[in-house]
């Protein structure tokens, strides 16, 4: 069912080209002038993205493996430094839209020579583990930085008034009408999937010696560990834009009751009525996608919602948000299947399982379309340790204030995804593809 | 061993008035002025303090047992609301400061009318349960802003250049100076305490029916509910100014390494090279404390830490914070033994163990002294369902971006303060008495 | 006419005497508690005010002429300095609310101290020329400082929803109903007195022989010198309340054509649709006064009013505002007649000769009421040079970014004004008594 | 002298050909990136400058002239509109950076299809003067925006690390080596030019009836108006980088004293310790050029100082700045010589004069090389009126809070210079081409 083989020197070749391919593809339909740009200091420029995550495999890898290293340009370590601060200087985040120069060319002839003497190293130390194992880290490194892409492009996209499209997207999953109608119309009709009390696993194990065939994952999602569990319910799939516009309309966004005070706060502070991406003209609800501005599909699930959203409309929906443990338990054995950023869409879908009403008990959407927020905040598993170089900064230093959220979404592709990733955010973060999913 | 009995008419009344007596000793040092600055965003005024917490009983008492009941004062009812958006407006907390009238003595009147009425209803409600149970929490929440009276002012009064004492306390607790030798020099000579792995109870069960002989709890500590821990150490005393300046002194303020990602951007953004209150004059560290500006004892326990700090001692130190559940189960079954504000002290204080060496291995300084920094984030119980009335919004409201504080300080209230007793703080908070205790 | 006679030793004691007691009369309505607040950063709380002035009298007279001077307080030195850079540290000027210590009678004490060596010195001094001129700039700057209390501590009362007044003033100026009906309805009617082009002279000699029998005048009013003026006309009158009130009922707020570009910037991002102080209620226009709310009199001037407000209202009066030569020039010879604060009104007031139309084609209310904003920005009149010294600090390093306003105002004293005086403020400030004359 | 000869039909049409490829020229060495990216909020993209002077023309002259007028895109009727409040919605200036559509291309093809229907407009309107008027002001518009893409793109590329030049700039003024030893070492041998008190003719007039061969100016040039000058002296060139390296070395930027109180404020803020653009490597100051980091030349004139700068510098130097009266009168009847933007250079030179010692007692660098600050505020002259019509709020409305600058610069083409033109920035703005000539 994954995709994610076991890294030998063969496919690591494999997957190294393939990733750094589809990173590239994904910056096709852009322009130099657009991936130029830096919308907010929260997102990064697309250029920064292709040359951040081409540094990472020239200091973490070349740097460490290549006889007579050099670096490619001395500035780049630099420009290119997100924030391990174990490396060196770092330009500042919040200027790296300011970077005119490099150009796209430029980056695009840096990621080519690193992509080319890579392919070297991979030939040449085809049983190095430790170089292969870093490898892979870089490239799952990659494809979170390829779902960044997506959301900092669509961010910048919005705040255009022309709304253009990022791509044109032909294909998209309409239900045939006459299921339309059969749809649950209110929370009142959610399905809800009963879990028993009692202790389960969590996580995975770090084991040293990784035994060949073992999956990839991070270090956050380690040690393995058991907790106990309440009995609890999870909605059996994600809240839809129908029933978030009747949040609206019923004055949720007007009411402290339903809100964190924080959120509250937030929400008056940004003069937020509605969801980011959302607007409404001639008093209809219209969204905006990366395939331009569209009608707001009922049937779909909302996106781009904050944690204090998503937690506001739990407590308006006489319901929670689920805790990451509860998810990962429910999550553990369900086949892999969504919509990822692999079928091209990049926007949530209807489940066609809804249409069908064939799995009126099992949980359905719980992988990929939108990041579900979970109410667990992003925290170290008992016995957890970050390594000590500097790629041990990649996870632990942002345990503090940021929420969990798990499922991958409709710009992650499936080959990164499994059921123990933890993603975080912070509770006001709204351009990542987050949504809700309750529990009770 | 605690001493908050059972609540009857009598000991209610008792309650009533030798606490809401002990927030006017609390005040008496000061002078009008002193009462009437706020010092900044997140700290009140004592004059607010004192005119919100009769606000409280008027609202939540008064409005709804008092026959004929008539406010006060109109205006009071806005101004002394502190959040609770369903009663109504209220004054923006960062405008507290602004309200030079009402006057000291007007707010002294308004308390002593307030009282008046309190203990006329007392007597002709005898065995009204639901009004003696309102109370009890306003003697609770008064006990909680009689510790922000003190966390408050020691801020006004620590921006003043001329650092004035709040009061003149004699009391210390001294070390006989043959003593002092024997004590461990670093955090290598920690004694750490075990605790196996299983699974325990945590909080406390909030049946409707509460029987009599009862002892008070907030909402947040309920429902009592069962949780896997795996085996754990923790530290058997609190880390002490002497340890904390080796840390400063190894540079612990200039590497990046230690703190969290969030802790370094607040770090820097603060210049932040030492706890709040560490004053250095000729190269020694001297500390403001409500007795005035003093030489850092270095056996004391160090204070006026936030999260961050606390977070990157403890990556210093090669251990952690401790969970909430973790501390609570070692807590569970000590002694409410420490020097609360009961003592007069104000400051935390070597504890005598440390000195006699009497409890090699057993846990000190758990109560009182300094509220403990967790690493748990500040959520619900599983099953906590906030009440649907104003009181709900008690503490509900704040489950987002806080950290959990355990044990009370030295200036809690003995009777305040229970071993599943929660505060909570955002991350930067470091005007409470907060310190560190290590685990493992 | 003037009241400011030549400095003796004899009379600068009874001015020393009278103009520090004056101060004292002004704050004695306050409690300590409204004396300690600062109300916002341009703001300073009237204890600072009580103990800067007295700090002005000890570092540039006592500590120059005083043998054996020491300090009164050596802390004082700092705390109480505004902004002489060339004395030393000064406590940051955002932070003046913080000081509840020294208490209000602390600062009384410290004045009675500084008064009584003063009046020693006088004693003994009684031909020293130099001692004697630093006395009187003291003088005077304690009386700038007399009109700034009272500006600082409305602002303060008119943040407090219970709108409480500085004190109970009964006086007032009311005309006769039939002479209500005579007044004229709109700008339209305003008499214009018109001014012939030519030279003319504006300013002060500054000799440095300063003959006997000299009035005062700040550095900033040196050295007279020659301005050529075009023709123009000065509107008789200031704009009233009715006259204001019509530009807001016809959007005057609403068009962006009437307004500087940074003046609708600032009335964006302030939300201002009024002037300060005013509030409806019922539909009505109220006024915030030193005695409180009051219904708003349409006769009287229109006060409390920013340059950007004063120079749209000219705009859409199709008028604009004089600059200060032209206003110089028009009030170089006309009597010093008008509502100062020796009235004790403390608001301005509608002017008899209005009602009494005695004077349809000269100017009234030229001087006190309020300060009228001209369209000079305040700068070095030709040949200017600050002294050297600390108190060279006192005018010259505030020319930018600053207009002038001419004439005094209600809360101003009558012997400190002259028609040569220069205030000044920012563009945006409003807090001050100033108010609105047309010029063509 | 002058070069922009009286409008005709056919000049008009050379001309508008001339300038408008002009703009197109200073943009080409720069990359659909470097023209996208907005540095700061008061800068503005180059792409945004090159359509928006092409908005001005499709408003203002294509809109009222062309039959049957269309838009050529609706949308961009609001993103290119600056500040015309009259004209409709505008696109929020500090968003100007996020319009990565239109493309660089689109912005081009408006371009030309503007430029060619302007084209058709002139064959068939060869008289109408009001046309042409409008035309012409839409020229000097251009020039202005041709400046300011100049330091706009300056300030980008100096927030690079790279340092990247805009272009590569082979010509430069040296001299001989023998001369350089002959230059005055220090403003103390600075030549004073003496002007001599008396009445004064400034600004242009604003005849409606504009007669044939007449110069273009602005409307804030007007109207003609006598003004009365004291006797004084103009230093005979401008201040050079060694004289203000001097001033910095002898703690210019350390000692409030100097500077005006809102400039050392300012100075704080910024942490300001020398001009932008100077850069100390090595313990040698470079300067960042649109030709790259270059060494600072000691001879050339100081350049990109703010007015709190050059009033600080003024005041170290015992002496002031020229008002900008005084600058006019001395400048009116001198050649329009100097570095201007025509030469390429795109930087401040030495004037040859300096070296060859030709003019001992004669005004030098007048014009060109750098934008004198005066200490004039920018303000209407007496009896000017703005029109009515959206072309009105050209300047009238930015007459606060700016200060003036006379002579041009290096970047602005010589034919849109004149001895009367009335440049304004605010005294912080230190971006443009700005420097200092003393005064006393």
């Amino acid at each position: 069912m994954l995709t994610v083989l076991p890294m030998t020197s063969i496919n690591s070749h494999l997957n190294y080209t393939s990733i750094r391919n589809q990173t590239m593809s994904l910056a096709a339909p852009l322009s130099a002038e657009d991936c130029c740009v830096q919308a907010m200091p929260d997102a990064s420029p697309v250029k920064w993205h292709l040359a951040h995550t081409t540094w990472f495999f020239e200091t973490f890898v070349l740097e460490s493996w290549e006889l007579e290293f050099k670096p490619y340009h001395s500035a780049f370590r630099v420009l290119f430094n997100s924030y391990y601060n174990a490396i060196g200087d770092k330009h500042p985040r919040s200027q790296r839209g300011m970077l005119s120069r490099p150009s796209l060319d430029e980056v695009m002839a840096y990621r080519a020579n690193v992509d080319q003497r890579i392919q070297a190293l991979l030939v040449s130390n085809i049983d190095n583990q430790a170089l292969l194992q870093m490898i892979e880290l870089g490239l799952h490194h990659e494809q979170q930085h390829q779902e960044l892409m997506l959301s900092d492009i669509k961010y910048l996209l919005s705040l255009n008034p022309l709304f253009p499209s990022y791509k044109n997207i032909s294909e998209s999953v309409e239900p045939p009408n006459e299921l339309r109608t059969k749809l649950p119309k209110s929370t009142k009709d959610l399905m809800w999937c009963n879990f028993d009390a009692g202790l389960v696993q969590l996580g995975r194990n770090s084991s040293e010696n990784k035994s060949e065939n073992t999956e990839f994952f991070f270090d956050n999602e380690t040690p393995r560990h058991q907790v106990y569990l309440q009995a609890y319910k999870l909605a059996s799939r994600l809240v839809t834009n129908s029933e978030y516009a009747q949040f609206i309309a019923e004055g949720g966004y007007q009411q402290a009751q339903y809100w964190l005070s924080e959120g509250w706060d937030w929400r008056k502070a940004q003069d937020r009525h509605h969801p980011l991406y959302w607007v409404k003209e001639n008093n209809v609800w219209n969204e905006f996608t990366l395939n331009g501005l569209a009608p707001l599909n009922p049937d779909q699930p909302v996106v781009h919602i904050s944690y204090f959203e998503a937690d506001a409309y739990a407590r308006w929906a006489e319901a929670r948000l689920p805790t990451e443990a509860e998810w990962e338990n429910a999550a553990a054995n369900l086949p892999l299947k969504g919509h990822f950023s692999d079928s091209g869409l990049f926007h949530p879908m209807p489940d066609q399982d809804l249409y069908n009403l064939l799995s009126p008990d099992g949980l359905t959407q719980m992988f990929g379309d939108v990041w579900e927020w979970t109410q667990s905040s992003y925290a170290p598993y008992p016995g957890f340790r970050a390594k000590a170089d500097a790629v041990g900064e990649y996870n632990g230093k942002f345990m503090v204030n940021q929420y969990v959220l798990r499922g991958g979404s409709c710009v992650t592709p499936v080959n990164h995804l499994r059921a123990s990733y933890r993603n975080f955010f912070p509770a006001h973060a709204c351009w990542q593809f987050s949504g809700i999913r309750l529990a009770r």
